[in-house]
């Protein structure tokens, strides 16, 4: 069983009256809601800024196996304590998806090592997505576009690390183009951006939106990687790897 | 399920007496059992060289989901219209496992673009195979490193692209070094070359080897992609892609 | 000095009035001076495919640091020795630039590996080029974007292997974007392909497409890398990298 | 003038007398050597630990085109308001090279977002180090293959993110393999990480060394690319890249 966690802002879910009117349960609780139409044996939870730890304290980080991230105007107000909890665990497995304007989120600059700013425009631009690597997993079962009728702008250039995959390109009707959907490994955690998500728009109640991240938390699942050491450096004697019981013998030992 | 042919050149297996020795079914039956083993689910055959067709005529490539390829001296006795024909399933989805010598092959060759040589030596070095992308599916379950006690050296420069994702590099008693397992995606299919799997060792005996191509045969498995065009250039006219339902109208609208 | 041979196909700047108009010297002729514009001290050529072995034979290639290729209706016209010939110097170190319509061309298929199949429409569109990768050489000195008022729109699914470097994407008036310039490693060579270049558009005659292509050249050509082996797979004894005199000794040697 | 700053800690080569005996200058003296032979154009200085703001105060770092960082024991005692100082302007357009045991520096995490942390042995392996990138202009002019006689073991896996570019992988006595040369693309700056240079070898008075990090600071220097915006969002409304004065009109305008 995954165990999702979606932490959410909840800051213009509460306090904007359109953002209020189109997600009536938050925006995280909408996301929720989507990934639980889609990954029926996940355990899909919330978490709330406004929460003690933000509601990442205790075990919750080290029960988690994805965590979906949406900020936007309070990233000040995540406590660093916090920010590197989250980021030593994604250096130890956790997935972690962060959604539109949590680029700016210290959690994911401090994975990026970048400023990760970017050009932005609220002119309801009409956004096509693009897949341009339509074998990865988080592509599985889309059309080659699909449309966000009216969104906000988000273009380059976008300050991130090349991405080890980079899944969707947008463009918008002002001619701009965007890497909307962007996949970075880290230490033994994998990280998934994706773009669209403004708070003013039902992005998050989108089919085909439900479909991206319900493949991307699949995708950035733990799985069982190699066994490798991470976070420390071992003194490692000559020959540490051996005896290696699955393989033969030398023909002349 | 997933339908698995290992292709075998199956020429050093009935010539070599040793091979013989090491590989009584052919080095393509000891490949078969490795992932039958591991891969309960999946419908595994053979083919060979020295059947019509090589074995792949009909239609066994349009109902193969993954070929594994395994040839030596006898990259040139492979009809060119076999290999357009591999070429073309594989962009249109097909999963390509290529093993040891058969980094010569005409069929990885032509879906590299590169001339695919390579430095090596006959001297039963150590090779220690590292995994260097622990997050990547083709190393679930592996160690940090695992050994063939005694194999071919194959050494750098090895004349590739830039794998798409480098998941082990071997390292050898001599000092020479290798990028072992390399990842590359064609079209809509995915390509994995693993070097290990000289024919005088029983490198297709040991579980580690098994592990490897079973989760290779798992990560190139066509898994539903993005419904994107390949092979045609289709005209597309202004706002082809819409309309699309799954999305909301503008606030306009 | 860098010798450089624009290779042109040469059917639609002599049979299509418009382009003949755009185009009174042929497009090889305006991209040859566009590049003689910004590279002095290089020494720029044309080919074209009416010529005896298309303008490539004798040693032609063998003198050729960069060629740029422009090639539309007549690919097949285009003999197989040439295309080997072509891809076998680019594996030894001649850099290519491939335009436009040149995406299928047998070369670069040759080279890619895939079908280089993409979406295009001729209505008009403007295309707005988007730098993603600022510190790359091909975008020195270019601004964060660019326009063509009016193009051919290409668009995504673009069939291509992953670009080693992807240094443009470009969105367009209906909402496509496409990977516009895109570099790749192949061998000892350099490859970029960069998409602007529709015969019926004044597009070699703008300075932001000199400045790329100069650019592009000065990328391509062959820098004096490592001194390795390609193009043969030679056996290499224990040790045969040594003694490297430039080194010191072990202390207890 | 590329103006190049050599940054050392300069701890063991003051306090440990066989670094002292091989390094009288201080290891930063000796790279600094090292570079000034073959970039006569170059400004070389050097700065250190021990100095006021570490040397690297007031306009030094705004002055900086490339600098050189070696560190190993007192990666704590580096200020943070100087490792934020040259992470910034890394991503403003300055060029890092990271040297050995910097690869746990706090400059260098930062801008990786991962452990960094590997496996190592001080056991006088044998280090040989392979070119896997024979285009990339940091191999220039280097053999197949380069010798330490003896050397520090570092070895996978190494928890860094994919590099952009990997140049050089290393093969160790043991069997042990090193990721040893590895480019990042860090907002306008571009980073080198090379192994090599443990402070009780000669590491730094090799020529063949020398060659590298030569190459390394040419490649690294800021090279006036793409004029984009780093490190902060600009609102950019529609249009905001027209008029562009270097293109053409539309045909109907």
């Amino acid at each position: 069983m995954t165990r999702v966690v979606v932490w959410g802002e909840n800051v213009h879910d509460r306090e904007v009256p359109r953002v209020r009117e189109i997600y009536p349960d938050g925006m995280h609780g909408a996301i929720a809601d989507l990934l639980r139409e889609r990954l029926p044996d996940a355990d899909v939870t919330t978490a709330t800024l406004d929460q003690p730890s933000h509601g990442l304290g205790g075990d919750v980080l080290a029960n988690t196996d994805v965590l979906l991230w949406w900020g936007h105007v309070a990233h000040e107000d995540v406590a660093d304590e916090v920010v590197r909890a989250v980021h030593d665990r994604v250096l130890a497995g956790m997935g972690l998806v962060v959604l539109h304007s949590g680029h700016l989120s210290k959690v994911f600059r401090s994975l990026m090592g970048t400023s990760c700013h970017l050009r932005w425009r609220e002119s309801d631009d009409r956004e096509v997505v693009w897949t341009v690597a339509p074998t990865h997993p988080i592509a599985r079962g889309l059309p080659p576009a699909f449309v966000l009728p009216a969104h906000e702008t988000y273009s380059e250039f976008f300050d991130i690390p090349v991405p080890d995959d980079l899944v969707f390109v947008s463009g918008f009707t002002g001619g701009e183009v965007f890497r909307s959907g962007c996949c970075f490994n880290r230490g033994l955690g994998r990280v998934f951006y994706f773009s669209p998500g403004h708070e003013t728009y039902p992005v998050y109640h989108q089919p085909v939106i439900g479909q991206v991240l319900a493949n991307a938390v699949r995708w950035a699942a733990p799985a069982g990687g190699a066994d490798v050491a991470v976070g420390s450096s071992p003194e490692s004697a000559t020959g540490w790897y051996e005896p290696v019981p699955t393989t033969w013998e030398r023909a002349d030992a």
